[in-house]
């Protein structure tokens, strides 16, 4: 018997069939003997649904009203998917974040849990129940309603399972488990039965957006083993089949013993690169730059500056392709203050990442990758790194082709 | 300066141009001085969308579960109003029941408030702010969310009003008061500007179903003047014009000093009466035969047991239309048991009564009732009465006819 919290996002949720189709899932699970609770999504479109009405009354709603409104998705769905189990002749009870003390701080629309009182649903456990938790929402000291953002579902149930000590978080979600890269630019790319938090969080920020990157984040604080499954598969599939499918995310130190050195190719294809040319060379020059830039709410990613000719330095970041023009704005309304010459930028750039703890006791990773892409004939404008991955910024075009030569050159189709 | 609480229901906030109106004729009050809190219900329509969710998943859904779903669409309708508030450059703060301690027994779909605390809403009055409470739902002593039942906003708002010892409660709805009678039946029918409690639950319970007849007896309970009045009205009427409006159910014992005999006449047209013939004359009769009309959960309204010759008594009692059929086929079924000759009943009769608070004091109503019926050669079936009410059961055929000779009789067309 383990003790198993249940994940299913918005699609699973996304009408009264699905939710059976999740009853039927989690029954089997609970008829095995395990402890069970369930972390369960707004039905999907819901949220936007509230959202656009709170938008129709005011176009920049206030947070903790939009919180009010927006929490009451996921709420519907925990008190029908609780009538689903009922159906099936299970005994289950929903509850709302604020009724088992999911407490967060007060920053409406993107607070964070800050602890859970397990008391009631440990109780619930003992007695046999299935527990249905809401996703995505908290209260703060003041007995307001709290959301975690969007994606917030996936944090809750880790944060739930962190809490209440579960063996193991099943994020049940329409991607099969993580991969070596995307399927639909490499063939080859291969569903990973295993990787590090700290490679889920890079693939994660990178781009494979399969998982919320604080629910990463939550796992890896709390060790929480999580896996990352379908919910697409026939719900009445033996158990034990379904137990190891997916990835699992994992903790255990001895999984890097047999580690490959590279774990994954990630890429973004939609950046943009900005060079800020003759910036004046003295300290504070990255703050005054990149200060309107975070002002303006814009998001910035790589960043590099160049080595100091002459008292004058070139700057360039990047950014979200759809940020270029309005970042562009940004800087050439500051050019006085900032005392640069000149702007030159390239809209139709791609980020490239190869992802892998093992890199850490590998040197010639770095200098593999470089002698993949000169051998495609691709150039490399930016490079960064960190201890286990190594970005590089090319031309939009050679994207597809850098990341099949890498995941090749890694030897990443083979298990 | 004076304390208000406001109720808008369904219709009125259908759309969210119809909630930035509720929001108009808010911030009205509110500019004009006076502390104010909004109990919204649920969008017109959401709450059945919810309820037929539910079903889908289950047909006989779990009351708690059914709550925990029901009772977001007057939170989604709290948020949307206090931010229709804000656009308006109000400061407004919205609250679920369970946030401003609206507590209730534990019987779900249909619970009782039993307490209120109103020190979270008497601070934010004393701020300025404007308060918006969800209606329709508490919490019980489990921390589990309850709801009122169908209506149940009416009775919330009464209930704050009564808890906050607010000034006036004003009930917004589709018709602009309580009439003496229905004017799609009188052309002569004329708005009462005022009207006893005690009235008002009689004209409530017998049909002209304007308030919720448990939010009258709470009303009546902690004695709080409540309004009838118009949302359909433009919600920039001038103030004093609109503060008038409408029917005031009223407390004042002096109100009774010039007080018409009759105030209304109500009617119900889909009855159907059932006689049970011979049955044996002893202790309990009436039990054994509406034991098993109730277990079938069907509501009988009038009830007559004749005087006993030879041991035999005829039984008869009125039920609503649509349920008439099963109602005789409970009967049949318990034919041994009861012991009874036959059944015989008519489908196809409707009630009238005459209400006023005036009757207590004035001989000579009923007879005037009956007269008048009379001289239109109208037969009465079953006579009814209580202390400030008379009803007849009649054939349906005559109904207009009586409302509206009765109507004329007691010159309630003259104000």
């Amino acid at each position: 018997m383990a003790f198993i919290v249940h994940k299913y996002g918005g699609t699973s949720m996304g009408s009264t069939d699905r939710i059976k189709n999740v009853a039927a899932r989690v029954a089997k699970w609970h008829d095995a003997g395990h402890r069970i609770v369930v972390v369960p999504s707004a039905m999907s479109g819901e949220t936007n649904r509230l959202i656009a009405l709170a938008k129709e009354i005011m176009p920049q709603p206030d947070p903790r009203e939009l919180d009010m409104i927006a929490s009451t998705g996921e709420q519907v769905s925990v008190g029908l998917l609780s009538m689903a189990l009922q159906a099936r002749g299970k005994d289950a009870v929903s509850y709302t974040g604020w009724q088992v003390g999911i407490k967060t701080d007060s920053a409406f629309t993107k607070a964070r849990i800050q602890s859970i009182d397990d008391k009631r649903v440990q109780a619930d456990l003992d007695a046999g129940k299935i527990v249905i938790i809401t996703g995505f929402q908290g209260i703060d000291d003041h007995g307001n309603i709290t959301t975690l953002g969007r994606g917030g579902s996936d944090t809750s149930a880790v944060a739930i399972a962190a809490a209440l000590k579960a063996d193991e978080c099943l994020i049940y979600t329409d991607v099969d488990g993580i991969y070596t890269t995307d399927p639909r630019v490499v063939d080859e790319a291969r569903r990973l039965s295993k990787i590090t938090f700290e490679e889920m969080l890079e693939l994660a920020s990178l781009g494979s957006k399969v998982l919320q990157t604080r629910s990463v984040e939550f796992a890896g604080n709390y060790r929480v083993p999580t896996r990352v499954l379908s919910s697409l598969t026939d719900p009445l599939m033996p158990l034990d089949e379904e137990a190891k499918s997916g990835t699992l995310i994992s903790f255990e130190e001895e999984s890097n013993m047999e580690q490959a050195v590279i774990s994954g190719i990630a890429f973004q294809r939609d950046e943009a690169k900005i060079t800020v040319l003759g910036v004046p060379d003295k300290p504070g020059v990255a703050f005054h730059i990149l200060g309107p830039i975070a002002d303006a709410n814009i998001e910035v990613d790589m960043i590099i500056q160049n080595v100091s000719v002459d008292g004058k330095t070139d700057f360039t970041f990047t950014v979200s392709r759809n940020e270029y023009q309005r970042a562009v704005a940004v800087l050439e309304a500051n050019k006085e203050a900032l005392g640069f010459s000149r702007l030159v930028g390239d809209g139709k750039v791609s980020k490239v990442s190869a992802v892998g703890v093992g890199m850490r006791s590998h040197v010639g990773v770095a200098s593999q990758m470089f002698r993949t892409l000169s051998e495609e004939g691709i150039n490399i404008m930016m490079i960064s790194t960190s201890e286990i991955k190594i970005s590089v910024l090319i031309d939009e075009k050679y994207m597809e082709l850098a990341v099949r030569a890498l995941h090749k050159a890694f030897a990443l189709e083979q298990a």
